[in-house]
Protein backbone atom coordinates (compact mmCIF):
# COMPACT_ATOMS: atom_id res chain seq x y z
CA UNK A 1 0.00 0.00 0.00
CA UNK A 2 1.72 3.54 -1.07
CA UNK A 3 3.12 5.08 2.19
CA UNK A 4 1.20 8.09 1.87
CA UNK A 5 -2.32 6.57 0.95
CA UNK A 6 -5.11 6.78 3.11
CA UNK A 7 -6.08 4.71 5.70
CA UNK A 8 -8.72 3.69 8.36
CA UNK A 9 -12.28 4.84 7.97
CA UNK A 10 -13.81 7.47 5.48
CA UNK A 11 -16.79 9.07 5.89
CA UNK A 12 -18.92 10.13 2.13
CA UNK A 13 -20.30 12.97 4.47
CA UNK A 14 -24.00 13.84 3.60
CA UNK A 15 -24.60 16.72 1.70
CA UNK A 16 -27.87 18.94 3.94
CA UNK A 17 -29.87 21.09 1.60
CA UNK A 18 -31.91 24.08 2.54
CA UNK A 19 -35.35 24.52 1.71
CA UNK A 20 -34.58 25.47 -1.80
CA UNK A 21 -32.12 22.75 -2.29
CA UNK A 22 -28.86 24.69 -2.30
CA UNK A 23 -26.57 22.99 -0.20
CA UNK A 24 -25.80 24.33 3.37
CA UNK A 25 -22.56 24.77 3.42
CA UNK A 26 -22.38 25.81 7.47
CA UNK A 27 -24.56 22.91 8.24
CA UNK A 28 -22.49 20.57 6.12
CA UNK A 29 -18.66 21.88 7.90
CA UNK A 30 -20.79 21.33 11.67
CA UNK A 31 -20.84 17.71 10.46
CA UNK A 32 -17.90 17.45 8.61
CA UNK A 33 -15.70 18.81 12.10
CA UNK A 34 -17.90 16.24 13.98
CA UNK A 35 -17.45 13.48 11.79
CA UNK A 36 -13.72 14.14 12.60
CA UNK A 37 -13.70 14.43 15.95
CA UNK A 38 -15.50 11.34 16.40
CA UNK A 39 -12.81 9.49 15.13
CA UNK A 40 -13.14 9.32 11.36
CA UNK A 41 -9.63 9.04 9.11
CA UNK A 42 -10.69 10.90 6.32
CA UNK A 43 -13.71 12.39 4.59
CA UNK A 44 -14.87 11.34 1.16
CA UNK A 45 -17.00 14.17 0.43
CA UNK A 46 -19.34 14.49 -2.82
CA UNK A 47 -19.33 10.92 -2.62
CA UNK A 48 -22.93 8.58 -3.84
CA UNK A 49 -24.09 8.88 -0.18
CA UNK A 50 -23.36 12.57 -0.19
CA UNK A 51 -26.09 13.04 -3.41
CA UNK A 52 -22.94 14.57 -5.50
CA UNK A 53 -24.47 13.39 -8.62
CA UNK A 54 -27.51 15.50 -7.68
CA UNK A 55 -25.37 18.54 -7.04
CA UNK A 56 -23.78 20.98 -9.82
CA UNK A 57 -20.43 21.49 -10.47
CA UNK A 58 -20.05 24.88 -9.65
CA UNK A 59 -21.91 24.23 -6.85
CA UNK A 60 -19.46 21.08 -5.68
CA UNK A 61 -16.41 23.21 -6.34
CA UNK A 62 -18.10 25.97 -3.92
CA UNK A 63 -18.65 23.90 -1.13
CA UNK A 64 -15.23 22.13 -1.14
CA UNK A 65 -13.30 25.79 -0.89
CA UNK A 66 -16.60 26.63 1.73
CA UNK A 67 -15.14 23.10 3.83
CA UNK A 68 -11.22 24.11 3.21
CA UNK A 69 -11.99 27.86 3.86
CA UNK A 70 -13.92 26.72 7.43
CA UNK A 71 -10.48 25.24 8.36
CA UNK A 72 -10.97 21.29 7.53
CA UNK A 73 -7.51 20.32 6.18
CA UNK A 74 -7.24 18.86 2.74
CA UNK A 75 -5.22 16.61 4.11
CA UNK A 76 -8.37 14.52 5.11
CA UNK A 77 -10.19 15.06 2.35
CA UNK A 78 -11.08 12.47 -0.36
CA UNK A 79 -13.64 14.23 -3.20
CA UNK A 80 -15.81 12.35 -5.56
CA UNK A 81 -14.51 13.96 -8.84
CA UNK A 82 -16.03 11.66 -11.35
CA UNK A 83 -18.63 12.51 -13.49
CA UNK A 84 -20.05 11.21 -17.10
CA UNK A 85 -18.03 13.71 -18.60
CA UNK A 86 -14.45 13.36 -19.42
CA UNK A 87 -13.88 17.62 -19.47
CA UNK A 88 -16.45 17.79 -16.06
CA UNK A 89 -14.07 14.95 -14.30
CA UNK A 90 -10.69 17.15 -15.14
CA UNK A 91 -12.09 20.14 -13.66
CA UNK A 92 -13.55 19.01 -10.42
CA UNK A 93 -10.19 16.46 -10.12
CA UNK A 94 -7.97 19.97 -11.09
CA UNK A 95 -10.01 22.24 -8.77
CA UNK A 96 -9.08 19.51 -5.25
CA UNK A 97 -5.92 18.45 -6.48
CA UNK A 98 -5.37 22.76 -6.77
CA UNK A 99 -6.79 22.79 -3.32
CA UNK A 100 -4.56 20.22 -1.77
CA UNK A 101 -6.85 17.49 -1.48
CA UNK A 102 -5.16 14.51 -0.57
CA UNK A 103 -6.73 12.31 -2.71
CA UNK A 104 -9.88 11.89 -5.76
CA UNK A 105 -12.46 9.19 -5.38
CA UNK A 106 -12.80 8.52 -8.74
CA UNK A 107 -16.10 7.13 -10.74
CA UNK A 108 -15.86 6.05 -13.95
CA UNK A 109 -18.05 7.92 -16.27
CA UNK A 110 -21.52 6.33 -16.28
CA UNK A 111 -23.88 7.54 -18.78
CA UNK A 112 -22.81 5.05 -21.38
CA UNK A 113 -22.94 1.62 -20.94
CA UNK A 114 -21.50 -1.82 -21.92
CA UNK A 115 -18.07 0.36 -22.51
CA UNK A 116 -14.82 -2.06 -22.63
CA UNK A 117 -11.97 -1.75 -20.30
CA UNK A 118 -10.16 -0.18 -23.25
CA UNK A 119 -12.73 2.40 -23.07
CA UNK A 120 -12.26 3.09 -19.06
CA UNK A 121 -8.61 3.22 -19.31
CA UNK A 122 -8.48 5.59 -21.77
CA UNK A 123 -11.09 7.55 -19.78
CA UNK A 124 -9.05 7.53 -16.77
CA UNK A 125 -5.92 8.10 -18.65
CA UNK A 126 -7.26 11.24 -19.96
CA UNK A 127 -7.98 12.57 -16.85
CA UNK A 128 -4.85 11.24 -15.26
CA UNK A 129 -2.95 12.82 -18.13
CA UNK A 130 -4.70 16.35 -18.34
CA UNK A 131 -4.58 16.99 -14.24
CA UNK A 132 -1.23 16.38 -15.00
CA UNK A 133 -0.04 16.95 -11.53
CA UNK A 134 2.40 14.71 -9.20
CA UNK A 135 -0.22 15.71 -6.65
CA UNK A 136 -3.09 13.66 -7.48
CA UNK A 137 -3.68 10.41 -6.02
CA UNK A 138 -6.63 8.57 -7.46
CA UNK A 139 -8.68 6.22 -5.61
CA UNK A 140 -10.76 4.23 -8.23
CA UNK A 141 -14.83 4.09 -7.52
CA UNK A 142 -16.05 0.90 -8.38
CA UNK A 143 -19.71 0.72 -7.72
CA UNK A 144 -21.90 -1.25 -10.43
CA UNK A 145 -25.23 -1.80 -8.51
CA UNK A 146 -25.38 2.47 -8.99
CA UNK A 147 -23.10 3.18 -11.39
CA UNK A 148 -23.63 0.34 -13.56
CA UNK A 149 -20.48 0.92 -15.36
CA UNK A 150 -18.28 -2.00 -13.41
CA UNK A 151 -14.46 -1.60 -13.54
CA UNK A 152 -12.80 -4.95 -13.95
CA UNK A 153 -10.12 -6.48 -11.93
CA UNK A 154 -7.72 -6.40 -15.13
CA UNK A 155 -8.63 -3.17 -15.33
CA UNK A 156 -7.81 -2.05 -12.11
CA UNK A 157 -4.32 -3.67 -12.55
CA UNK A 158 -3.65 -1.68 -16.12
CA UNK A 159 -4.57 1.82 -14.18
CA UNK A 160 -2.18 0.61 -11.14
CA UNK A 161 0.58 0.27 -13.56
CA UNK A 162 0.62 2.14 -16.60
CA UNK A 163 -0.64 5.13 -13.17
CA UNK A 164 2.08 3.93 -10.25
CA UNK A 165 1.92 6.63 -7.47
CA UNK A 166 -1.01 8.34 -9.19
CA UNK A 167 -3.47 5.77 -8.92
CA UNK A 168 -3.02 4.88 -5.49
CA UNK A 169 -6.47 2.74 -4.17
CA UNK A 170 -9.90 1.79 -4.67
CA UNK A 171 -13.22 1.77 -3.16
CA UNK A 172 -15.10 -1.85 -3.46
CA UNK A 173 -18.82 -1.06 -3.57
CA UNK A 174 -19.97 -4.10 -5.49
CA UNK A 175 -21.49 -5.76 -2.25
CA UNK A 176 -19.17 -8.93 -3.61
CA UNK A 177 -17.15 -10.15 -0.79
CA UNK A 178 -15.19 -12.20 -3.44
CA UNK A 179 -14.36 -8.98 -5.82
CA UNK A 180 -13.23 -7.36 -2.95
CA UNK A 181 -10.88 -10.34 -1.70
CA UNK A 182 -9.64 -10.63 -5.73
CA UNK A 183 -8.86 -6.99 -5.68
CA UNK A 184 -6.64 -7.30 -2.24
CA UNK A 185 -5.36 -10.53 -3.50
CA UNK A 186 -4.38 -9.43 -6.91
CA UNK A 187 -3.23 -5.77 -5.87
CA UNK A 188 -1.97 -5.43 -2.19
CA UNK A 189 0.18 -2.35 -3.80
CA UNK A 190 -3.55 -0.89 -3.85
CA UNK A 191 -5.17 0.76 -0.77
CA UNK A 192 -8.31 -1.23 -0.98
CA UNK A 193 -11.54 0.27 1.37
CA UNK A 194 -14.60 -1.91 1.17
CA UNK A 195 -17.62 0.27 0.75
CA UNK A 196 -19.59 -1.45 3.45
CA UNK A 197 -18.38 -1.75 7.12
CA UNK A 198 -19.65 -5.36 6.90
CA UNK A 199 -16.52 -6.21 5.20
CA UNK A 200 -14.73 -4.30 7.38
CA UNK A 201 -12.88 -6.79 9.44
CA UNK A 202 -12.15 -9.13 6.39
CA UNK A 203 -10.89 -6.33 4.34
CA UNK A 204 -8.18 -5.54 7.42
CA UNK A 205 -7.24 -9.42 7.83
CA UNK A 206 -6.51 -9.34 4.50
CA UNK A 207 -4.33 -6.32 3.73
CA UNK A 208 -6.82 -3.71 2.88
CA UNK A 209 -6.80 -0.25 4.11
CA UNK A 210 -9.90 0.26 5.36
CA UNK A 211 -13.55 1.39 4.74
CA UNK A 212 -15.35 4.26 3.01
CA UNK A 213 -18.78 3.81 4.35
CA UNK A 214 -22.14 5.59 4.07
CA UNK A 215 -23.36 4.27 7.80
CA UNK A 216 -20.20 6.00 8.99
CA UNK A 217 -22.28 9.62 8.88
CA UNK A 218 -23.59 8.36 12.18
CA UNK A 219 -21.67 5.41 13.93
CA UNK A 220 -18.02 6.32 12.78
CA UNK A 221 -16.91 6.13 16.27
CA UNK A 222 -17.66 2.03 16.57
CA UNK A 223 -16.38 1.32 13.23
CA UNK A 224 -13.62 3.23 13.74
CA UNK A 225 -13.01 1.08 17.07
CA UNK A 226 -12.80 -1.69 14.93
CA UNK A 227 -10.74 -0.64 12.68
CA UNK A 228 -8.15 0.01 15.85
CA UNK A 229 -9.09 -3.29 17.70
CA UNK A 230 -9.47 -5.85 14.75
CA UNK A 231 -6.96 -7.55 15.77
CA UNK A 232 -8.22 -8.13 19.06
CA UNK A 233 -10.13 -10.64 20.91
CA UNK A 234 -13.44 -8.55 20.69
CA UNK A 235 -12.93 -7.90 17.06
CA UNK A 236 -15.87 -10.48 16.14
CA UNK A 237 -18.40 -8.65 18.93
CA UNK A 238 -17.20 -5.58 17.22
CA UNK A 239 -17.64 -6.51 14.04
CA UNK A 240 -21.39 -7.86 14.39
CA UNK A 241 -22.52 -4.97 16.58
CA UNK A 242 -21.86 -2.43 13.49
CA UNK A 243 -23.52 -5.08 11.02
CA UNK A 244 -26.77 -4.64 13.18
CA UNK A 245 -26.39 -1.34 12.76
CA UNK A 246 -25.84 -1.16 8.90
CA UNK A 247 -28.62 -3.64 8.57
CA UNK A 248 -31.57 -1.36 10.45
CA UNK A 249 -30.74 1.54 7.63
CA UNK A 250 -30.22 -1.70 4.96
CA UNK A 251 -34.34 -1.59 5.58
CA UNK A 252 -35.34 1.85 4.18
CA UNK A 253 -33.84 4.00 1.65
CA UNK A 254 -30.68 4.17 3.04
CA UNK A 255 -29.23 7.59 2.26
CA UNK A 256 -32.84 9.27 3.16
CA UNK A 257 -32.64 6.66 6.36
CA UNK A 258 -29.16 8.45 7.40
CA UNK A 259 -30.48 12.14 6.42
CA UNK A 260 -33.43 11.31 8.84
CA UNK A 261 -31.49 9.99 12.26
CA UNK A 262 -28.78 12.94 11.14
CA UNK A 263 -32.00 15.05 11.54
CA UNK A 264 -32.47 14.14 14.62
CA UNK A 265 -29.53 14.16 16.22
CA UNK A 266 -28.61 18.14 15.25
CA UNK A 267 -32.70 18.46 16.26
CA UNK A 268 -33.16 19.93 12.23
CA UNK A 269 -35.71 18.53 10.26
CA UNK A 270 -34.13 20.57 7.51
CA UNK A 271 -31.33 17.64 7.90
CA UNK A 272 -33.92 15.40 6.20
CA UNK A 273 -34.51 17.13 2.68
CA UNK A 274 -32.47 15.27 -0.50
CA UNK A 275 -32.48 16.76 -3.70
CA UNK A 276 -34.30 14.68 -6.70
CA UNK A 277 -34.92 12.07 -7.52
CA UNK A 278 -34.63 10.85 -3.97
CA UNK A 279 -37.29 11.22 -1.55
CA UNK A 280 -36.85 12.11 2.44
CA UNK A 281 -38.29 8.95 4.11
CA UNK A 282 -41.96 9.18 5.09
CA UNK A 283 -42.39 9.89 8.92
CA UNK A 284 -43.83 6.38 9.66
CA UNK A 285 -40.44 5.09 8.03
CA UNK A 286 -38.29 7.29 10.30
CA UNK A 287 -39.97 6.16 13.58
CA UNK A 288 -39.74 2.84 12.51
CA UNK A 289 -35.92 2.84 11.53
CA UNK A 290 -35.55 5.11 15.16
CA UNK A 291 -37.35 2.54 16.76
CA UNK A 292 -34.98 -0.32 15.39
CA UNK A 293 -32.16 1.72 16.23
CA UNK A 294 -33.17 2.16 19.68
CA UNK A 295 -33.81 -1.48 20.06
CA UNK A 296 -29.71 -2.09 19.44
CA UNK A 297 -29.18 0.59 21.77
CA UNK A 298 -27.35 3.04 19.10
CA UNK A 299 -26.42 6.28 20.03
CA UNK A 300 -25.21 8.34 17.28
CA UNK B 1 -50.61 16.55 -30.59
CA UNK B 2 -49.50 20.44 -29.56
CA UNK B 3 -50.01 22.72 -32.14
CA UNK B 4 -46.17 24.05 -32.34
CA UNK B 5 -44.44 21.06 -31.45
CA UNK B 6 -41.83 19.33 -33.44
CA UNK B 7 -43.35 16.42 -36.14
CA UNK B 8 -40.87 14.56 -38.24
CA UNK B 9 -37.29 13.33 -38.69
CA UNK B 10 -34.89 14.87 -36.00
CA UNK B 11 -31.43 13.96 -36.15
CA UNK B 12 -28.93 13.56 -33.03
CA UNK B 13 -26.52 14.94 -34.58
CA UNK B 14 -22.88 13.34 -33.99
CA UNK B 15 -20.32 15.34 -32.44
CA UNK B 16 -16.82 15.62 -34.33
CA UNK B 17 -13.93 15.96 -32.17
CA UNK B 18 -10.27 17.18 -32.65
CA UNK B 19 -7.22 15.40 -32.04
CA UNK B 20 -7.15 17.03 -28.59
CA UNK B 21 -10.88 15.74 -27.68
CA UNK B 22 -12.31 18.99 -28.08
CA UNK B 23 -15.65 19.50 -30.15
CA UNK B 24 -15.00 20.95 -34.31
CA UNK B 25 -17.21 23.00 -33.96
CA UNK B 26 -16.81 24.34 -37.81
CA UNK B 27 -17.45 20.20 -38.56
CA UNK B 28 -20.25 19.77 -36.37
CA UNK B 29 -21.88 22.94 -38.28
CA UNK B 30 -21.24 21.61 -41.45
CA UNK B 31 -22.72 18.32 -40.62
CA UNK B 32 -25.96 19.91 -39.27
CA UNK B 33 -26.50 22.01 -42.12
CA UNK B 34 -26.27 18.97 -44.54
CA UNK B 35 -28.50 17.21 -42.48
CA UNK B 36 -30.88 20.46 -42.81
CA UNK B 37 -30.11 20.06 -46.52
CA UNK B 38 -30.93 16.33 -46.80
CA UNK B 39 -34.60 16.83 -45.21
CA UNK B 40 -34.00 16.75 -41.47
CA UNK B 41 -37.08 18.72 -40.09
CA UNK B 42 -34.76 19.42 -36.75
CA UNK B 43 -31.56 18.54 -34.88
CA UNK B 44 -31.70 16.96 -31.44
CA UNK B 45 -27.94 17.76 -30.76
CA UNK B 46 -26.81 16.30 -27.56
CA UNK B 47 -28.36 13.14 -27.89
CA UNK B 48 -27.33 10.03 -26.43
CA UNK B 49 -25.64 9.66 -30.20
CA UNK B 50 -23.76 12.80 -30.30
CA UNK B 51 -22.07 11.66 -27.20
CA UNK B 52 -23.53 14.60 -25.14
CA UNK B 53 -22.78 13.02 -21.54
CA UNK B 54 -19.07 12.95 -22.65
CA UNK B 55 -19.33 16.38 -22.94
CA UNK B 56 -19.19 19.10 -20.31
CA UNK B 57 -21.23 21.54 -19.29
CA UNK B 58 -19.53 24.98 -20.76
CA UNK B 59 -18.46 22.86 -23.80
CA UNK B 60 -21.92 22.42 -24.66
CA UNK B 61 -23.18 25.82 -24.05
CA UNK B 62 -20.33 27.31 -26.16
CA UNK B 63 -21.15 24.88 -28.94
CA UNK B 64 -25.06 25.41 -29.19
CA UNK B 65 -24.22 29.48 -29.52
CA UNK B 66 -21.51 28.56 -32.15
CA UNK B 67 -24.29 26.50 -33.55
CA UNK B 68 -26.44 29.20 -33.33
CA UNK B 69 -24.12 32.01 -34.23
CA UNK B 70 -23.41 29.83 -37.54
CA UNK B 71 -26.79 30.74 -38.35
CA UNK B 72 -28.82 27.51 -37.40
CA UNK B 73 -32.38 28.39 -36.56
CA UNK B 74 -33.02 27.49 -32.65
CA UNK B 75 -36.54 26.55 -34.18
CA UNK B 76 -35.45 23.29 -35.67
CA UNK B 77 -32.82 22.77 -32.38
CA UNK B 78 -34.32 20.28 -29.90
CA UNK B 79 -30.89 19.80 -27.81
CA UNK B 80 -30.23 17.51 -24.94
CA UNK B 81 -30.56 19.20 -21.36
CA UNK B 82 -30.83 16.18 -18.83
CA UNK B 83 -27.70 15.94 -16.78
CA UNK B 84 -27.36 13.52 -13.54
CA UNK B 85 -27.43 16.98 -11.33
CA UNK B 86 -30.55 18.68 -10.73
CA UNK B 87 -28.93 22.75 -11.19
CA UNK B 88 -26.99 21.32 -13.98
CA UNK B 89 -29.48 20.13 -15.75
CA UNK B 90 -31.76 23.55 -14.85
CA UNK B 91 -28.45 25.46 -16.24
CA UNK B 92 -28.90 23.62 -19.53
CA UNK B 93 -31.99 23.34 -20.02
CA UNK B 94 -32.23 27.37 -19.34
CA UNK B 95 -29.30 28.21 -21.17
CA UNK B 96 -31.10 26.71 -24.01
CA UNK B 97 -34.28 28.43 -23.59
CA UNK B 98 -32.72 31.53 -23.61
CA UNK B 99 -31.17 31.20 -26.74
CA UNK B 100 -34.31 30.69 -28.53
CA UNK B 101 -34.78 26.83 -28.95
CA UNK B 102 -37.74 25.22 -29.88
CA UNK B 103 -37.54 22.15 -27.45
CA UNK B 104 -34.86 20.62 -25.38
CA UNK B 105 -34.67 16.68 -24.45
CA UNK B 106 -34.56 16.11 -21.14
CA UNK B 107 -33.63 12.85 -19.93
CA UNK B 108 -34.04 11.98 -15.96
CA UNK B 109 -30.94 12.23 -13.39
CA UNK B 110 -29.24 8.93 -14.64
CA UNK B 111 -26.69 8.35 -11.51
CA UNK B 112 -28.91 7.17 -8.92
CA UNK B 113 -30.93 3.85 -9.84
CA UNK B 114 -34.27 2.45 -8.83
CA UNK B 115 -35.66 5.93 -7.71
CA UNK B 116 -39.43 5.77 -8.05
CA UNK B 117 -42.06 8.18 -9.83
CA UNK B 118 -42.06 10.91 -6.84
CA UNK B 119 -38.34 11.42 -6.88
CA UNK B 120 -38.48 11.90 -10.77
CA UNK B 121 -41.72 13.73 -10.71
CA UNK B 122 -39.91 16.29 -8.55
CA UNK B 123 -36.91 16.40 -10.83
CA UNK B 124 -39.10 17.25 -13.97
CA UNK B 125 -40.58 19.37 -11.41
CA UNK B 126 -38.24 21.68 -10.04
CA UNK B 127 -36.55 21.83 -13.63
CA UNK B 128 -39.53 23.32 -15.12
CA UNK B 129 -40.47 25.54 -12.49
CA UNK B 130 -36.80 26.82 -11.87
CA UNK B 131 -36.38 27.56 -15.78
CA UNK B 132 -40.03 29.21 -15.24
CA UNK B 133 -40.13 30.19 -18.94
CA UNK B 134 -43.54 29.87 -21.86
CA UNK B 135 -41.29 29.24 -23.72
CA UNK B 136 -39.75 26.19 -22.48
CA UNK B 137 -41.06 23.00 -24.55
CA UNK B 138 -39.35 20.08 -23.62
CA UNK B 139 -39.83 16.13 -24.65
CA UNK B 140 -39.30 13.29 -22.63
CA UNK B 141 -36.36 10.97 -23.00
CA UNK B 142 -36.91 7.49 -21.96
CA UNK B 143 -33.98 5.40 -23.00
CA UNK B 144 -34.05 2.79 -20.16
CA UNK B 145 -30.95 0.17 -21.90
CA UNK B 146 -28.74 3.55 -21.50
CA UNK B 147 -30.23 5.24 -18.79
CA UNK B 148 -31.08 2.67 -16.63
CA UNK B 149 -34.00 5.26 -15.13
CA UNK B 150 -37.47 4.54 -17.16
CA UNK B 151 -40.20 6.78 -17.59
CA UNK B 152 -43.27 4.97 -16.22
CA UNK B 153 -46.57 5.60 -18.31
CA UNK B 154 -47.90 6.80 -14.92
CA UNK B 155 -45.00 9.38 -14.75
CA UNK B 156 -45.61 10.46 -18.37
CA UNK B 157 -49.16 11.25 -17.38
CA UNK B 158 -48.48 12.90 -14.45
CA UNK B 159 -46.61 14.95 -15.89
CA UNK B 160 -48.22 15.90 -18.90
CA UNK B 161 -51.14 16.47 -16.75
CA UNK B 162 -49.25 18.81 -14.28
CA UNK B 163 -47.39 20.82 -17.01
CA UNK B 164 -49.68 21.12 -20.13
CA UNK B 165 -47.52 23.31 -22.47
CA UNK B 166 -44.55 22.62 -21.26
CA UNK B 167 -44.18 18.96 -21.60
CA UNK B 168 -44.95 18.27 -25.23
CA UNK B 169 -43.45 15.17 -26.31
CA UNK B 170 -41.29 12.13 -25.95
CA UNK B 171 -38.82 10.50 -27.30
CA UNK B 172 -39.14 6.26 -26.21
CA UNK B 173 -35.47 4.49 -26.71
CA UNK B 174 -36.66 1.65 -24.83
CA UNK B 175 -36.58 -0.43 -28.50
CA UNK B 176 -40.04 -1.88 -27.24
CA UNK B 177 -42.54 -1.15 -29.22
CA UNK B 178 -44.91 -2.00 -26.58
CA UNK B 179 -44.29 0.57 -24.66
CA UNK B 180 -44.23 3.46 -27.32
CA UNK B 181 -47.84 1.85 -28.45
CA UNK B 182 -49.04 2.28 -25.25
CA UNK B 183 -47.53 5.64 -24.81
CA UNK B 184 -49.02 6.38 -28.22
CA UNK B 185 -52.58 5.15 -27.14
CA UNK B 186 -52.57 7.01 -23.43
CA UNK B 187 -50.94 10.17 -24.07
CA UNK B 188 -52.27 11.57 -27.89
CA UNK B 189 -51.73 14.67 -27.06
CA UNK B 190 -48.15 13.91 -26.34
CA UNK B 191 -45.50 14.31 -29.80
CA UNK B 192 -44.06 11.06 -29.50
CA UNK B 193 -41.25 10.26 -31.47
CA UNK B 194 -39.52 6.80 -31.96
CA UNK B 195 -36.05 6.24 -31.22
CA UNK B 196 -35.48 3.77 -34.02
CA UNK B 197 -36.66 4.31 -37.69
CA UNK B 198 -37.99 0.30 -37.50
CA UNK B 199 -40.86 1.58 -35.76
CA UNK B 200 -41.19 4.62 -37.84
CA UNK B 201 -44.34 3.18 -39.86
CA UNK B 202 -45.96 1.92 -36.71
CA UNK B 203 -45.99 4.84 -34.52
CA UNK B 204 -46.29 7.24 -37.65
CA UNK B 205 -49.73 4.71 -38.43
CA UNK B 206 -51.23 5.69 -33.97
CA UNK B 207 -50.73 8.92 -34.39
CA UNK B 208 -47.20 9.77 -33.44
CA UNK B 209 -44.59 12.80 -34.78
CA UNK B 210 -42.17 10.93 -36.44
CA UNK B 211 -38.69 9.63 -35.22
CA UNK B 212 -35.67 11.17 -33.83
CA UNK B 213 -32.74 7.87 -34.59
CA UNK B 214 -29.24 7.62 -34.88
CA UNK B 215 -29.46 6.56 -38.30
CA UNK B 216 -30.46 9.77 -39.75
CA UNK B 217 -26.98 10.70 -39.25
CA UNK B 218 -25.98 8.72 -42.52
CA UNK B 219 -29.63 8.01 -44.00
CA UNK B 220 -31.79 10.88 -43.19
CA UNK B 221 -33.34 11.34 -46.57
CA UNK B 222 -34.20 7.92 -46.63
CA UNK B 223 -36.00 8.04 -43.49
CA UNK B 224 -37.53 11.33 -44.35
CA UNK B 225 -39.24 9.64 -47.54
CA UNK B 226 -40.83 7.25 -45.70
CA UNK B 227 -42.46 9.84 -42.62
CA UNK B 228 -43.77 11.89 -45.59
CA UNK B 229 -45.18 8.73 -47.97
CA UNK B 230 -46.32 6.22 -45.21
CA UNK B 231 -49.91 6.41 -46.43
CA UNK B 232 -48.69 5.34 -50.00
CA UNK B 233 -48.48 2.56 -51.53
CA UNK B 234 -44.80 1.81 -51.15
CA UNK B 235 -44.64 2.54 -47.55
CA UNK B 236 -43.89 -1.02 -46.26
CA UNK B 237 -41.33 -1.31 -48.60
CA UNK B 238 -39.41 1.86 -47.70
CA UNK B 239 -39.79 0.81 -44.15
CA UNK B 240 -37.77 -2.41 -45.00
CA UNK B 241 -35.06 -0.46 -46.85
CA UNK B 242 -34.12 1.89 -44.24
CA UNK B 243 -34.10 -1.47 -41.84
CA UNK B 244 -31.83 -2.75 -43.22
CA UNK B 245 -29.56 0.01 -43.26
CA UNK B 246 -29.95 0.51 -39.45
CA UNK B 247 -29.75 -3.73 -39.07
CA UNK B 248 -25.93 -2.81 -40.88
CA UNK B 249 -24.95 -0.48 -38.13
CA UNK B 250 -26.47 -2.08 -35.58
CA UNK B 251 -24.06 -5.06 -35.86
CA UNK B 252 -21.21 -2.96 -34.64
CA UNK B 253 -20.60 -0.25 -32.09
CA UNK B 254 -23.40 1.79 -33.39
CA UNK B 255 -21.80 5.55 -32.50
CA UNK B 256 -18.20 4.60 -33.87
CA UNK B 257 -19.66 3.16 -36.54
CA UNK B 258 -22.10 5.94 -38.04
CA UNK B 259 -18.78 8.23 -36.89
CA UNK B 260 -16.74 5.70 -39.26
CA UNK B 261 -19.17 6.29 -41.85
CA UNK B 262 -19.63 10.13 -42.11
CA UNK B 263 -15.67 10.07 -42.02
CA UNK B 264 -15.75 8.36 -44.87
CA UNK B 265 -18.53 10.78 -46.69
CA UNK B 266 -16.71 14.21 -45.41
CA UNK B 267 -13.10 12.42 -46.24
CA UNK B 268 -12.16 13.57 -42.83
CA UNK B 269 -10.65 10.41 -40.89
CA UNK B 270 -10.88 13.34 -37.74
CA UNK B 271 -14.65 12.27 -37.72
CA UNK B 272 -13.86 8.66 -36.47
CA UNK B 273 -12.97 10.09 -33.42
CA UNK B 274 -15.21 9.50 -30.08
CA UNK B 275 -14.64 10.65 -26.93
CA UNK B 276 -13.68 8.02 -24.39
CA UNK B 277 -15.36 5.74 -22.66
CA UNK B 278 -16.30 5.29 -26.18
CA UNK B 279 -13.69 3.64 -28.75
CA UNK B 280 -13.20 4.52 -32.53
CA UNK B 281 -14.24 1.63 -34.87
CA UNK B 282 -11.47 -0.78 -35.84
CA UNK B 283 -10.24 -0.56 -39.58
CA UNK B 284 -11.69 -4.06 -40.30
CA UNK B 285 -14.79 -3.70 -38.42
CA UNK B 286 -15.13 -0.25 -40.80
CA UNK B 287 -14.36 -2.26 -43.81
CA UNK B 288 -17.15 -4.58 -43.31
CA UNK B 289 -19.72 -2.13 -42.08
CA UNK B 290 -18.87 -0.26 -45.38
CA UNK B 291 -18.99 -3.31 -47.19
CA UNK B 292 -22.46 -3.92 -45.48
CA UNK B 293 -23.55 -0.59 -46.93
CA UNK B 294 -22.13 -1.36 -50.40
CA UNK B 295 -24.05 -4.49 -50.75
CA UNK B 296 -27.04 -2.30 -49.80
CA UNK B 297 -26.60 -0.23 -52.31
CA UNK B 298 -26.31 2.42 -49.42
CA UNK B 299 -24.80 5.76 -50.17
CA UNK B 300 -24.89 8.70 -47.73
Amino acid sequence: MPAHAFRGILVPALTPFRSDLTPDADAFVTHCRWLLERGADGLAVFGTTSEANSIGLEERMELLEHLIGSGISPDVLMPGTGTSALTDTVRLTAHAVERGCAGVLMLPPFYYKAVDDDGLFASYSEVIQRVGSSSLRVYLYHIPPVSQVPLSLELIGRLLSAYEGAVVGLKDSSGEWSNTEAVLREYPALATFCGSEVFLLDTLRRGGAGSITATANVNVAAIRKLYERWQENDAEALQEEINAVRRAFEVYAPIPGLKAVVAGFYDSPDWRRVRPPLRALEPAASEALTGSLAGLGFQM
